[in-house]
């Protein structure tokens, strides 16, 4: 349904407006924008004359409220039909209060601080003037030489279904239109991107329409169900046609499958990249074949403005696919209340007010700190007794470079340090700091300070980690271990033999060879954003316990790529009853699983599993089955666990994996409390996609499985089976 | 059109009979076997009883003219219907006189060498009783982690498809029922095993369709036109099914759209392997999916014997599906002549003339020159002076460990040794050997002794690599470096400055980190077979000029894997005229190219190329292209050049690989000598599987491109047009 404002200015436009409406362009090209005129780089080439600006349809990159309200005025001055600007901005985890990214959120497994994450956001967005995140990012991810795993909540598809929706509710509200704090949400990347090969930045995507389906579709499809007003389609080839063009992905699933009629965004460059990926021979055919895929708007670049009129023109394309492109526009802007409002929520007194308040610090302190997985805790290394003389020593030790990417508001300035955070706990004597080695480079003189400094404490704390511009976009790495110098760095520590806690901050897994037989506590820190040195030393010193758990496998090594929970089971599983010595799926040099699993983290306390019930043997598919599990906090500190359900089709007409995620609970427990945790399946949680991609469940046996992370489970068999009469 | 024996004898044959003939037993079964009753192993899980040992109607592994004779004998005394057993085995490169492995002779790019040294290894094989080789395996391989690229002649489906054409010819000859000395081919693994994730055997494969047709299935059809008899399905899922039970891959591919009507078996328990897979629940439903798949033969499981007939009795399958399959069965017995004469070519007194005769070693010798491929050669480090003192040390120096895997019946005590190999080269105290360094262990005692013996040379041959089981069949590793003891005996060498020649013995592409900085020159000799340390030998001392390329990349890293030269361009291609610094596909902290690319290999020679010409700018599509370049020696010794041609199709529906290999020759020149080389193109090469999987080509821009490797090249532009009229 297109609103009548939307519909009546179509039919006022001209053709040339209408092209102009699907592009978008970066501020520096707009009037009364604080950069005007910056052009560099690649937008150098880009032809764009003044009647292009006064009738494109969105900005891209804009922030700031005074700002914002200076681009659009300017724009409505001289737009012949007084269509504001769609302003939008990569606000990926947080504005100027950062989160931590993506992938740790995802370890939080805690979809309310997520959704709260993303309110906050969206209000530090909305009163700067934005009135469109590009996020969330609901890429699958598998391979951590990819720099974007960063950028997603991690190897699930539920978990990433769960996490997508949480955000959209955060970014968007209710009712978008209706609330000021709100943005529209454009969840990206549509589709695959995740699996670029060799975990290489933009590569080839190669996999079966099955693989699609199973797991990198479902989040865009819960996405699309919760509201998403906007989807970004992916630099990657889909089956040999990049994302862009590809009518059936574009067409076909999300159109008329899944009857989305939001905008969809190329990403940047992207209509016109179908030139290098060979698909488009000049900039005519790369309109032409984005636009018949349904690409509303074209991100900087200009093939659409170039040439959709004349192909109109010279009828090779329907004036309809433009009107249809530019509708959807319309309407969003519509959606958002532009017409009545063109400035929408931005606010100068409301910016100084809400920006980085001290409540939207304490969500990102505590989000951080539910973030954060710890790894390894020998001997109760962990939490640190606050009268102890402690080392902080590293690269990260004084770092502000602990936002991670897509953080380009984010202040490192701003930013609690891990020595800010731990002073915050301790007498000023008692925090020894080293931080002269670099994060790729180590000098003899910098070994022996941090030895000599380590000597004088009771207790190390490394803090080690990747500079954030070795993830995020085009940050992929063949070697995923930590740069050489702090390999050497954690080699000369360990030869002092104290107590030895590593802190990591990093934006994917990491082969931690060198890291892990040399720290007795291993705490997962990823990038932690703005308040990270608090929540650091909130879990160091017991303040919180720690109750991330890891949402991505964490290979043995960069070999092992990928490495995954919900794998399929292959004809010859190693370590089967009737398994052979050689002849099985099965690296000679290393083990098939993770170091770490999908769904691990320790606590300061332990929690114990028993009694899984289920309701029946058998149900039928109009029916539930309630599962439940007692789960007792039997140490001696109150924490949080993260219990998670999972199920097993034994028998399919296509291969199952080996588990899937289907539930969780995130709870806290006190010592000795112990809850009974009840989850419930139905039949629909049981399908899958068939050979010919149809999405039904086989009657028959499944395994349920409840545990504290996805390799020690509680499991028990079920069966499905067609109709209640035949029910025993 | 099947015989009227094999009609007759299916007519007569009861239902226990049929399912009996679709069943294939290891020896140790059978009467008469010299190894009759060794069952051991998984072999003694198998529910097989004397009738189903009457009745059986193949054997698996059988050698030896006497013992199949004999095992023959006693089962034509026990059949009802006196139906002769076929005799199978893996003879896959070479029976008893070993030639290099497959990955090596695909590097020799001399088509005709490998059907030679095929029609040898039939040969051997005939005599020796048995009828048909589990061979030629014609895998696409990518991934140097999985063992069994070892098998296959590398990253290229056309090369590929060359390879098996030529040793299908081999193996069969021109008519196998007539000639004695050949055998039938089976060809494997269908298909896509090669793509085996992770690198580790037996696992996921996970590929679209088109993948499938564009790269991994061509070597097949190819196989299927040059009348290999026998097919073995691969143990891995095809889009989510196991081969053996893919009645697309099986029925819809292989028998409808390419009318294969030879045998379809199954790999080594693949039958009982769905239950695993998890696509039967049991082993009669396990017989059930592979018979309607077109399986014909199961191999060394009991699904098919204890199940047919029940789902036969209660009409779960109907009695034409195994009518079917014994058909092909019985009627390639007839094929090869077993009904007028089970015992076919075996004959003790030809094998005592035949196997290991002087021309095959001869032939052996050839073959393992032409597939060594020089990697690298500073300063003219080869060939080497026979008038020098040589140290020769490493773990490969005497050992007779330079078979490679699927070379069982080849005996190390027949193999001609490295050091024998010089040793026939060079006067006695001119060759120092020091051995004492291990394949995964190295003492300081070694590494001295290895010092010592090196200060004594004028130059230092190293001969080290991979334990043959570190490659083939289950021989998966996550890393792909030379094991540590053997980098650091190259690295206690190095410090004698003197000049140091790697020779490589290996079945896989490796990660050269530690090697190629410390060697002067680095011949990589693969496995080279039983006549390899001869070929060596003629190599470094200049006997022979290294003329093998390199048919599979050789990568960084195994953190950049997959590396391979047909790859696509992507739309964000690294160093293209405007690309950013960033915003590329690329990795951090690597190249994107391999170390070594496809079809790169050095000579004593140098060739000079020039004159790329072409007959036209366009081609209609019935016309020809001639492409003719010149190609000259320009150094001081004769030597061999494999002349290759890419072509480019620089816009399509689908993208397109950046390369693709469309033609080659090898040529000799001598010093000074220059030749013009000519290829023909026609549209047919320019096809590629559309978006609707259709096999045609697009009229537009191509480039045609020749060189001596992938990346070095000359290149043209044509144009293809549809009609002749249209022609400018």
């Amino acid at each position: 349904m297109k609103s009548n404002k939307a519909a009546d200015l179509l039919a006022k436009m001209t053709l040339e407006e209408k092209s102009n409406q699907l592009i978008q362009l970066a501020t520096p090209f707009f009037k009364g924008a604080s950069d005007n005129g910056e052009i560099t780089g690649p937008m150098v080439q880009l032809k764009i004359d003044e009647q292009n600006i006064q009738n494109t349809g969105s900005v891209l990159g804009a922030s700031g409220a005074e700002n914002i309200i200076s681009i659009q005025k300017k724009h409505l001055e001289e737009n012949r039909l007084g269509i504001p600007l769609l302003f939008m901005s990569d606000i990926v985890h947080g504005y100027k209060t950062i989160f931590p990214i993506p992938l740790a959120i995802g370890c939080s497994w805690n979809v309310d601080l997520a959704e709260h994450s993303a309110k906050i956001a969206a209000k530090e967005a909305a009163v700067s003037g934005i009135h469109v995140t590009f996020a969330p990012m609901i890429d699958l991810v598998r391979d951590p030489r990819w720099g974007r795993v960063m950028e997603s909540t991690g190897e699930d598809p539920f978990l990433n279904s769960k996490f997508a929706e949480a955000q959209i509710k955060g970014f968007q509200g209710e009712n978008v239109k209706e609330s000021m704090e709100h943005v529209a949400a454009c969840v990206k990347h549509f589709a695959g991107y995740g699996a670029a090969e060799g975990g290489r930045d933009y590569n080839t995507v190669n996999m079966s329409d099955r693989e699609l389906h199973e797991n990198y579709l479902p989040p865009f499809k819960a996405a699309i169900n919760a509201g998403a007003k906007m989807i970004m389609s992916s630099f990657n080839t889909v089956d040999g046609i990049p994302a862009t063009a590809n009518i059936k992905l574009m067409r076909e699933i999300l159109r008329e499958q899944w009857s989305f009629d939001g905008v969809v965004i190329s990403d940047w460059g992207a209509v016109k990249e179908l030139i290098p990926h060979g698909v488009a021979a000049d900039e005519r055919e790369a309109a032409l074949k984005a636009l018949r895929a349904g690409t509303d708007i074209e991100m900087m670049t200009h093939c659409y403005t170039e040439n959709l009129k004349s192909l109109v023109d010279d009828g090779e394309i329907e004036e309809s696919l433009i009107d249809e492109a530019v509708l959807r526009i319309l309407q969003l802007k519509d959606e958002l209340g532009l017409f009545e409002n063109p400035f929408r929520g931005a606010n100068t007194n409301m910016e100084r007010d809400v920006i980085m308040s001290n409540s939207h610090r304490t969500v990102a302190r505590e989000l951080a700190a539910e973030s954060c997985v710890l790894l390894k805790n020998d001997n109760n290394t962990l939490p640190l007794d606050a009268a102890k003389k402690v080392a902080l020593i590293g690269p990260f030790a004084e770092s502000g470079d602990i936002l991670g990417q897509w953080s380009w508001l984010g202040s490192t300035e701003e930013v609690v340090t891990v020595a800010t955070g731990l002073q915050n706990k301790v007498k000023e004597n008692q925090l020894l700091i080293s931080k002269d080695c670099e994060i790729t480079s180590i000098t003899e003189d910098a070994k022996a300070k941090a030895i000599e400094t380590a000597k004088q404490a009771d207790v190390i704390v490394i803090a080690v980690g990747e500079h954030s511009s070795m993830s995020g976009e085009a940050g992929s790495r063949t070697n995923i271990q930590l740069p050489q110098a702090q390999l050497e760095l954690i080699q000369a520590i360990s030869t002092v033999n104290k107590p030895v806690v590593t802190v990591l901050f990093n934006g994917r897994p990491l082969d931690l060879h060198g890291v892990i037989e040399h720290s007795d506590a291993l705490l997962e820190a990823w990038y932690p954003g703005t308040e990270g040195g608090n929540a650091i030393a909130d879990l160091l010193f017991g303040k919180r316990n720690p109750s991330g758990k890891l949402t991505m496998s964490f290979p043995y090594s960069a070999g092992q790529i990928p490495v995954y929970y919900n794998h399929y089971n292959t004809g010859r599983p190693k370590g089967a009853p009737d398994a052979q010595v050689r002849y099985v799926s099965q690296y000679l040099d290393s083990p098939n699983g993770p170091l770490f699993p999908f769904g691990f983290g320790l606590s300061y306390t332990a929690f114990q599993y028993s009694d899984l019930k289920i309701s029946k043997q058998q149900i039928a598919k109009e029916e539930k089955l309630d599962i439940s599990i007692k789960v007792k906090n039997t140490g001696s500190a109150s924490g949080k666990e993260i219990v998670q359900l999972y199920i097993k089709d034994l028998v399919g007409e296509v291969v199952r994996p080996v588990k899937e995620l289907k539930g969780f609970k995130k709870i806290e427990l006190v010592p000795g409390e112990e809850h009974s945790i009840h989850f419930e399946l139905s039949e629909e949680d049981l399908r899958y996609f068939h050979a010919n991609l149809e999405y039904t469940s086989d009657p028959g046996e499944f395994m349920v499985s409840v545990g504290g992370n996805s390799t020690e489970v509680i499991e028990l068999p079920f069966q499905l089976i067609p109709h209640k009469e035949n029910q025993q």
